[in-house]
C-alpha cells in the first residue's frame, strides 16, 4: 500500500532534506498545497500548525508531532479518530544544560561577580554549593528523570511530583500534585517540566508559590498554563530574594507589556530550553513509519484523554 | 607525648571552634604570638601565611596545608625536613560547580538571552549543546577526574594532559603536556587545573594559545602561571569569538591596571571556584592527627622534589 505524507513544519525545506536521505519505502511526499490536507494518510507536524487543519483531513491515519508538547490537538472539540504521536525521550540532555547552567549561574554568582569585574573589584563573596540543596522536579518523566540524575550527580536531594506518587528510579522521594504543598516549602530549586493537562493547569498557583522558600529559585520549563504568571509576578516583586527562570509562557512571544520582563530576579528566554532538532524528530518519524507500514503499535503515542 | 598546634590561617577564631569540638588527644593548640613559631611541633597553616615564617620553626614535624596549592612551600630554597600534607579530594564537586556553570552560561548563550530580556526581544537563537563537543583537561588527578565525569554526563568527549600520559579511567584519552599541541587545535573547551611546577609554568604559552579553535573556551582553574596572561590579553583581544574563564592569576588580586580586566570576551573571579571550606580542612587535618600520633603515613603527602 502507498502512504502519502504532509509535512506543516516552519523548517519544511530542512525536513525535506532530511526526509530524502531516509529509507521510507512506499511513502510519496506530497506538496505545500491545500489538497496534501484531503489526500494525506500521515502527517509530520507542528501543533499549532495542525491544530487549524486536522479537522479537515479525509485521510489521517497517524500524526507525527515534531513537538513533545501536544495539548493543542488533545483539546475536547477535536477529532481523535487517528493515531498521535510525539517526540520524547531526545529532551533530557538539552534540558538538564539549560536548568543546570542557569541554576549554576544562580547558586555561584555570576551576576555579582559580573558586576564586580566591570569595577575591576576582587572580592570573593559567601559561597554556595548545589551540594546538600534539595530540587524538587514537578513531573518525573523522561526529562524529570534525566533532570534528577544530573542533580544526584550535583550532590542534590530530590524529590519528584507524579500523578500516582509512583516510584521512580533516580528520585528520593515521590509524590502527588496534590501534595505539591507538603513539599514546596522545602525546595531550594523548584522545575516544573508537566504536560498542560485539565490537572496541571494552574497547579502553580498564588497560594503555592506564596509558600515558596525566601531564596527559592523556580523554572518553568514545560508549558506556560501550568503557572499562574501575574501572580508569580506579584511574588517575586514582593520577594527579590526569590528568583524565577522562565522559558514557556501561556502566550508566546510574552506579550511586550507584560511587567515581569523587567523584573530583577527574573530570567525570560524565548523557549529555548530544549528545542526539537529536525534530525532527532525525522529519526523517531522513520523508527515509528517503519512500524506503521507493519501495522506495530507506534512509539510515543499520546493518550488522548490523559492529554500526553 | 605531647604535641603542640599552630594556627595560621585567615579565619583562626573558626577553625579554633572546629578544632575545639574534634577529638585530638594529647594536642595544645598554641596562641598566635612569635613563641609558637618556635615550639610548635605541627601547623595548620595557610601557605602564604606559613612560607616566611616556616625558615624560623624549631620543632616543626608537621604541616598541613588548608590549601590544594603548595608551589609557595615548596620552592628550593624553603626547608623541607618535615612532612608537608595539603588538602584533596574535596574540590572536584565545587571545581564541575564552577567549571559547568560558564561553560553552559557560554554554550547556551545567557548574555544573548540577557541583552534580549532588557530590550523585551522574544528570539531564539542558533542553538549550541555540550553533546559531542570536546573537553581538554590539563590535569588528571582527582579534580580533573570529577570534572571528566562531569563532562561525560553532559555527553562530552574528554581527553586529559598528564606527565606521563598514563590512561586514566574517565578519560576518552590521555596524553603528555608535551603533545598538547596535538590536542588543543581540537579542544571546543580547555581547563587547566595544574599544580605550579617547573614542568607546568607557562605552559599556556602565546604558541599554544595560538592554535586555539576560533571559538574555543579556555579555563584557568589551577595556578596563575600556568598561563602566560599577556599572550592570552594579545589573543583574546585579536580573536573575540574565543573566551577566558580565569580563576587564579600570577599576582592576586589581579592588579586594577591589567587591561584583561575589560575585555568583552573574558570573565574573571576572585579564586572562588573551589574554595577549601575550614570543616573539610579540619576533617582532613583530625584524620591526619590520629595517623601522625600513631605514627602511620600521613594522608595528601606532598612531594618536595615533583612539587604536590
Amino acid at each position: 500500500m502507498e502512504h502519502k505524507l504532509l509535512l506543516l513544519t516552519s523548517d519544511n525545506d530542512r525536513y525535506r532534506s532530511l526526509l530524502g536521505s531516509c529509507h521510507l519505502p512506499h511513502l510519496t511526499l506530497l506538496g505545500d498545497d491545500p489538497q496534501s490536507i484531503l489526500d494525506a494518510d500521515i502527517w509530520l507536524a507542528e501543533p499549532p500548525l495542525a491544530a487549524p487543519l486536522v479537522g479537515h483531513a479525509k485521510q489521517i491515519k497517524w500524526m507525527q508531532s515534531t513537538y513533545a508538547g501536544v495539548d493543542l490537538l488533545v483539546k475536547p472539540r477535536l477529532r481523535r479518530d487517528y493515531q498521535l504521536t510525539n517526540v520524547r525521550g531526545i529532551f533530557g540532555p538539552l534540558m538538564s544544560e539549560y536548568l543546570f547552567g542557569y541554576l549554576l549561574a544562580h547558586q555561584r554568582q555570576h551576576k555579582q561577580y559580573q558586576s564586580q569585574q566591570a569595577e575591576k573589584i576582587w572580592r570573593p563573596g559567601n559561597f554556595r554549593t548545589l551540594q546538600g540543596q534539595e530540587l524538587l522536579l514537578l513531573g518525573t518523566g523522561n526529562i524529570a528523570k534525566h533532570l534528577a540524575q544530573t542533580a544526584k550527580h550535583f550532590g542534590m536531594r530530590v524529590t519528584g511530583i507524579n500523578r500516582g506518587a509512583k516510584p521512580t528510579i533516580g528520585f528520593d522521594s515521590v509524590d502527588t500534585l496534590a501534595n505539591l504543598a507538603h513539599h514546596i516549602d522545602k525546595a531550594d530549586a523548584i522545575a516544573a517540566i508537566l504536560p498542560s493537562t485539565p490537572q496541571t493547569q494552574g497547579a502553580l498557583n498564588q497560594e503555592l508559590l506564596a509558600m515558596m522558600k525566601p531564596e527559592a529559585i523556580l523554572f518553568n520549563l514545560g508549558r506556560g498554563d501550568v503557572l499562574d504568571l501575574d501572580a508569580l509576578y506579584a511574588q517575586l516583586l514582593s520577594h527579590p530574594q526569590q528568583n524565577a527562570i522562565l522559558d514557556v509562557f501561556n502566550q508566546e512571544p510574552l506579550p511586550q507589556e507584560h511587567p515581569i520582563w523587567s523584573l530583577e530576579n527574573v530570567i525570560i528566554t524565548p523557549h529555548i530550553a530544549a528545542p526539537s532538532f529536525p534530525e532527532q524528530v525525522v529519526e523517531i518519524f522513520a523508527n515509528n513509519y517503519h512500524k506503521f507500514i507493519k501495522g506495530e503499535p507506534l512509539s510515543h503515542k499520546v493518550n488522548f484523554e490523559r492529554g500526553y
